[in-house]
């Protein structure tokens, strides 16, 4: 099956150009840049130097996309760019997954009041946001087009939905601290993210209304049964890839550790890339980085009342393109793992 | 005046050194350590070559520095081994000042539950826990033994006494999460403080029970007038030095935000070492390393009803060796910011 | 093909499982371990959670690995260790790739001087040691064991070889200095290779005598004609994985960097793991990390008359691992690149 | 004394402000920069909130500075713009310390020949580059403008030079490696200084014409007695603060380490800022940043007949702010290690 990548120039693009070179049902047949259209692939992604087939950048041409014998497109464009491409796209039968957040809010209103505008909103309907493990599997059937999830989203709404769906938390008090490298605020050459300002420097940024809390509070709502509200909490970290995770969230009445894990092991024992660890292990995102898994615990402090969850996962893998192209896969009849393994 | 130090050969033990090497009115007369007696200090910290006077460790003989003419010693022994020097110091009428958690606990079945057994529990009497800052200043006459207190719990106490002290913030739900530079673990010399091992990586750890809720507890009982449980979630960050702290905590009946710079304003304006920092900024870690300093700032969010409470410091000084060397300033009547600048 | 690793705690080891789990020509069908008999691998290296097939630790009893149905193994013991297991094994007709330097120097007094005692003499006719770049094809026939080289000197021999073979630079004054992440000093728990010790850290070490000079002077005698000593300064750099190495060297008489080009474009213009970057380019040890690929560079200096060759390698990956596993792809008959991309 | 500093909006002018504000000797009367004009310097360098005494960036008026009270003015400009500011105040009598390059090379045919076109040649006559080791004092009297190094120059002359002019090691063959932090590129807002593209990577740059040899080489033949090239080869290193140099230089003929020890205790036994280590010990950067301190060691290899001459600095302070307050301590007459310790 061909495939291709509507602009890849950001991390996330270029870990998304070195999984599908290595997949093995698919092929990677354009890669798109208007900035870099006509430039090899390996001259401006050095990883790829030796692997990458001699693909040169092409121009951003979505009727000629549209038109040709690709059969599935990543887009990976900065946000609101993605509108003129999935509609050509969508429109000549093509599928679309999307990396952006343009087509993860289906609720118009809250995306206004989190991006602005819409660019394509007749295509909201047939959008669906998967995450692959709690998404219920319809989406295959009924998406046109499909957002991939953000990373923050991804390493809360995993530990988190079975247990407030299973009533094992409440529903109030979540608090949800992240600590994230710096490849997860984009390729930007602005300078607080030069070397010097990043290394050896923790600090809290975009708290209160960052953009993430849109999806992370429709997806509870959509797959816990109530709305739900919670305190998101980002910082960065001296590093460059990985997400780190701890959310703060009273148990239930009555609820147990044990009820915790019993929950997840429903929910993900059969998910090859959601590691459950024991209540006495905390994930490390070390350990995550450059696999598409996302590692969590829990634990229960009886003082408090609380249960801790923790998730680990790489932000431009199982945040980012390596889910993308794990939705590839389900959405194609792939094998889940291939070409992420 | 002269001064020393008991066992010096952990990170803060080294901070401690420089400090006092260029404090104005003091004179580092003694360094001792049991291993390392005899051994020129700059070939063990080279930090201080060149600045060392040519001093040498002694061995540590507790007698015989209680006999001489050193009027106050900082302790920087593991957890435990204080006891036996600090009777023997106080006894001859020895300022002393312990970095270790020997001494921050007024409560003795609290220390039991935390510690284990107390070795010196007739000095607790005469000891106090001192944040200049937030204790008041009835422990400069009062004080025979001062304990500096924990990284962390400076970092929480700080930020969050006046709060509740003020009645701005509610004493439940109350979540600190904090991100700390390695250093913060000590020269331990295991697997998993090993380069390889911590470099690219964030993690919590400790969760439930860190030793650091004793103290953060009893001074929040101390200093706001009710007991208050908080939850408490330690991380490790891949840098060397410094503590992000980020605290969740609802926000009382028509508290705001102008009340909550309010209550820091009368709390810190004067305070040389606490910098508060608008409700746009985020502390950064890295802009603390090196001083004695904490920068605090706040948000509120009206969906949550919560107030954000961010501080950063550096662990080894602001969290360990400068608060030290500021509370030996304030104890012995010099500049409270000499040597600190 | 079956395949088994003997001793696989160390960071080569680890990423030599990963290897080979995700290999498709073979099946990883025993890892042995001593201390870590029994237990999951998963437990030990959380890099391949998920991926291990629940394979455990077995121990290293050379006697029933001989007899088992084990065709290739693999030796990633500490160095001196591997003897037992080469001789038994060997003898039993397997095929044997050690990454340790026990069987890299072909010539015994020159051994001694470096390492000391031999422990297993008598295979040393039989055995190769292979950069397969370099070494001449014969080695798949003759070797009974492939000595796999060591990082440092893989990234020197492959840009200088076929400069000193082909005339272009002097025998002269060549001096190497390479730059290494802390994963090249292996997994040793001691305080010097702590993270607070090595972040933002550079220095040199192992002046003089690093053992690693003995195999890369033989090479070059065995592969240029004519013996030829250097001069070999490595370093420490705060990073865990990766080697730069800067080479400067004299060039020949009448030596234009066109022939230096044209010598590696013949040299090495059909290997898929050498990359030839332009004069304008230096290799980036990050452009490298997770691939099996050595990026290398020329620049000719024509104030000193010297050619700057410059090298950037993953030292666990094309500086061990990756190499042996090229090794066994070229010594069975696979693809070369199999399970390297 | 009043000391103004004239554009310090770069790394090495943040470090510069904080030596100054601590320094016991001289008063920090102002800071300008064109784009910062008034605002607060702890807004724009947050390190020095709380110790900035409420300064402001005023704007660059060489004029007016020219005619002000302040004695004594730094110049932190990019390279090329220091000419206006330097004819004003040197022709007004007041003291110059430059850190760019513009003053550092007396022949102005190398000069052109490395930067362009000269601004400001007629005050070059009375121009002197200083390195306070290695200079010879008469620069006190004899200096209108002094033009502090750069800060890989420092790292090679300091060792290399007394070995040179004592005819202890050759004038041929001599090749200079450094590693350096990524604050010495300065604060670049470019793609290839972002963390996700320094971190975890390690690369040669600058190689055979880095403008640093102009200066370099005219010491060598100033100091030493007879013009020398050498090869320079400088790298960048994942760490903000640092650079490590290791010079290979053939030994003279009879040459001997004791001997090369006996030179540098010549050289430097009074020196403050130059500590000489054992020939067993390599210096390490991180044991000298946030110090003056240049470590410096060395090492015979007879196989090579070469010695190896190691150095460890900041590129911030001996290498550049630092070096430039001791500078202005010596020609004020303050103690060599005013405000530096």
């Amino acid at each position: 099956m061909k495939v291709g990548i509507i602009g890849a120039s950001g991390y996330s693009g270029e870990v998304l150009v070195k999984l599908l070179l290595g997949h093995p049902r698919v092929t990677l047949a354009a890669v798109t840049s208007r900035t870099l259209a006509g430039q090899p692939l390996a001259s401006v992604m050095p990883a790829v130097r030796g692997i990458d087939r001699g693909l040169k950048f092409v121009d951003s041409d979505a009727a000629a996309l549209a038109a040709g014998d690709i059969d599935l497109f990543f887009l990976a464009l900065p946000h609101g760019a993605a509108a003129v491409y999935a509609q050509a796209l969508v429109a000549a039968g093509k599928r679309v997954i999307d990396l952006s957040a343009d087509f993860r809010i289906a609720d118009l209103a809250t995306y206004r009041k989190y991006y602005g505008e819409h660019h394509a909103p007749e295509l909201l309907p047939s959008a669906r946001f998967v995450i692959p493990e709690l998404t219920p599997p319809a989406w295959k059937k009924e998406a046109k087009l499909v957002a991939a999830p953000g990373c923050y989203p991804t390493s809360i709404l995993i530990p988190l939905v079975p247990l407030l769906a299973g009533g094992l938390v409440t529903r109030e008090h979540i608090v949800a601290n992240s600590f994230s490298g710096v490849s997860g605020a984009g390729r930007k050459v602005e300078e607080s993210y030069l070397f010097v300002e990043r290394a050896e420097s923790a600090k809290a940024y975009g708290l209160v209304k960052h953009r993430h809390l849109a999806e992370i509070e429709e997806q509870l709502a959509l797959r816990t049964g109530a709305p739900t509200i919670i305190q998101f909490n980002p910082h960065l970290a001296p590093m460059r890839r990985g997400i780190a995770t701890t959310i703060t969230v009273p148990a239930a009445k009555g609820a147990t550790i044990e009820a915790v894990y019993a929950a997840w092991a429903k929910a993900y024992g059969a998910s090859p890339f959601v590691q459950v660890l024991s209540a006495g292990q905390t994930p490390d995102t070390a350990h995550t980085v450059g696999t598409n898994r996302i590692d969590i615990s829990a634990a229960h402090d009886p003082r408090t009342g609380n249960f801790l969850l923790t998730s680990a996962e790489d932000n431009l893998m199982k945040g980012a393109s390596g889910q993308a192209v794990q939705i590839m896969n389900l959405w194609c009849g792939f094998e889940e793992t291939a070409g992420l393994r």
